[in-house]
């Protein structure tokens, strides 16, 4: 285990693409162009928003490696990626997304703290590895269990890296043992990304990735999972990553008063045009764009808007991995496998610049995105998930008529 | 079975509390006054609100009731009232709740179809019976299957009444089998509700209860359970009880466009003061209410506003079954039993009248409600879960002085 070690310094970070968007060098945390996001329902890996907390720890002898399986399992257990690559393989198709996405635009009604992230803090991938469910019940904790027989209810998913925030602590995130054990909820123990090898910024060797949920539990370099009688009392989990009322501020913050976040709000954004693009009148845009809601809420709808909300059109769904037969949902339980993943949605029309284009989802819940950021402001900037609005300029006429 | 039949006339409907607020009375839809849901954390059988869709069924003969399980279970059960008792008992706190809640200001916005609903169309029962999973394990089918081995996907529920939507037929709806076996998503066959044999009205001898989903498909008066391929294709899956968006109306309506409602969107209501009531400026006034999510979602926060929207106050939360610690939440999984329950807040002040009392809620997985009707509007009057508000008057000079 020790020869998955977290570096303290940024030596030895790997290559990225040039087209990402740094938001913070060191740690890394970068983002891609919104059309990038677009441009395919899987997102190529090095365009992968990256989000760290410390520089990216490396793996010195894969051969060495091994996951420790500890705490409250009644079977104690030391994993080899030989072991565990031995293990019944279990691909899920997932949209990771940072709980500060958008935070920006959070940040411009009222100063938040943490990464300034734009609209392209999330990415769908295709994850492969193990269900965490079969790694539990080798470890003695059946399928579906709420509360282990000698007190296990949580599962704390425990790292490697040295993050500031921790005091040169490891990154740690638990998730309740029920969700851990549950099949369904596809907690997954992965070690591939878009069928290839996790690389180095996305976990490599072995990462956690929790479906459904804000990115922050998906715990990457994996050291060891601790079942736990409560719930993980790290920095990440007790200290960050909740959602404060508005009026909350760094002076009255009582942060044990809310629950750490665990699924995330429908949420939906305009990748294209980009905000403060030109547009000549007359000519037909394609408006596209991503939508999705957490905890396997699928999305129902997305709505475009051009005349400052007062009409909508509904934007059409793009074909994904499942197929969706036009004027009919999807009522096939087999069909409804990619629930964990985003929608990519477009709509073409003309249009009079300069103008606002404004979109917003409906998750199968019914539950909708807030019109202000106002309303749900919190201070560590996390959920914003409010309609969200692109302003679009009417191109010069110079450049219109060289054209 | 014949011996729980449907009339087609309602000379034998049952005696109901004369305090209820009569929105239909052939079938029988009523609520009671929204004071008295705040009055009890329990709602007390009476003042549960009645949505019928033709007259209550009758039981001539207990002892020859039989509920058939039918369809693709590998074992077809014919069980008797005293058998289903004899199995083991399961208890569920759950707040039902019609989809029309809160139709009647939507149709203020705009004209829409169905029982004018004030906000009291919702209850929060104790229901005492069998888990559905338990006796479909005893018809050969395990918990957590998705799909049986015979390829049933759906658990359809059918009822003994006649309704008039379905041309005379009983009143049926269905739920995926996976949720219909999971005994974490406690689906009950009820035969009890606070701790009394189910009332005619609330579908004696036995009802469905789906903890988190629409009212709509806790079946009652329950004659059959069906395991199908599909899910149910009568009326009131897929002809009713349906969110279509606001540009979609009785001429271009596609019905096998969207999917049935299943679990619904945060929601809360103020219950006192009452709309329109008398407030006397600078006495203590009370706001209180109830707040829900479906899904199993718990209620994070209810905010409240006195001056439109400007500014907004955290309500208090009432305690419970649950007892939840002031300035903490529950971490322990242990204590999160109530999930599929409301949660009633309250809030005092003193305030100015004239004025508007304002009231919306967050749910666990960060979902708020829509500040605007108009943005949720659709021709049924479905899951009316815009902010509420609440618009108190001065009371008059001479009113104040005679007392």
């Amino acid at each position: 285990m020790a020869l998955l070690i977290g570096p303290k310094d940024y030596e030895n970070e790997p290559p990225r693409h040039p087209a990402l968007r740094i938001n913070a060098k060191e740690p890394f945390n970068a983002e891609p162009p919104p059309s990038a996001l677009v441009a395919s329902y899987i997102t190529p890996i090095d365009m992968f928003y990256k989000r760290n907390h410390g520089p990216i720890p490396i793996l010195k002898d894969p051969s060495s490696y091994r996951l420790e399986i500890t705490g409250l399992a009644p079977k104690k257990l030391s994993l080899s990626l030989e072991a565990i690559r031995s293990l019944k393989k279990h691909t899920v198709v997932a949209t990771l997304q940072c709980a500060g996405n958008r935070r920006t635009a959070m940040s411009d009604t009222r100063k938040v703290k943490g990464v300034g992230w734009g609209i392209s803090a999330l990415g769908n991938g295709i994850w492969g590895g193990v269900l965490l469910s079969d790694v539990l019940e080798l470890a003695g904790i059946p399928c579906y269990t709420r509360r282990s027989a000698n007190g296990g209810k949580h599962v704390e998913f425990i790292s490697v890296d040295q993050c500031k925030e921790e005091k040169g602590g490891p990154y740690r995130a638990s998730v309740p043992l029920l969700q851990a054990t549950d099949p369904e909820a596809e907690v997954l123990l992965a070690y591939e990304m878009n069928g290839e090898e996790l690389t180095r910024d996305h976990g490599y060797p072995l990462r956690i990735v929790v479906p459904g949920v804000i990115g922050a539990r998906s715990v990457k370099w994996l050291a060891s999972i601790d079942i736990c009688p409560i719930e993980c009392q790290g920095f990440f989990q007790q200290q960050d990553y909740k959602m404060f009322p508005p009026w909350v501020d760094w002076n009255n913050i009582v942060w044990p008063s809310r629950r750490p976040l665990m699924d995330f709000p429908v949420q939906c954004a305009i990748c294209t045009p980009s905000d403060g693009s030109f547009i000549k009148t007359g000519t037909t845009v394609k408006i596209s764009g991503y939508a999705l809601s957490g905890g396997g809420r699928g999305i129902e709808r997305v709505e475009v808007s051009l005349d400052g909300g007062r009409t909508w059109i509904e934007a059409t769904r793009l074909q994904s991995g499942r197929s969706a037969p036009s004027n009919s949902y999807i009522s096939d339980v087999d069909e409804q496998r990619e629930k964990w993943a985003w929608v990519l949605w477009e709509y073409s029309t003309t249009m009079t610049p300069p103008t606002t284009i404004i979109a917003k989802a409906v998750d199968s819940s019914a539950n909708v995105q807030p019109q202000k950021v106002e309303d749900i402001w919190n201070l560590r900037g996390v959920l914003n998930n409010s309609w969200h609005e692109v302003h679009v300029k009417a191109e010069p006429q110079s450049i219109q008529s060289s054209l």
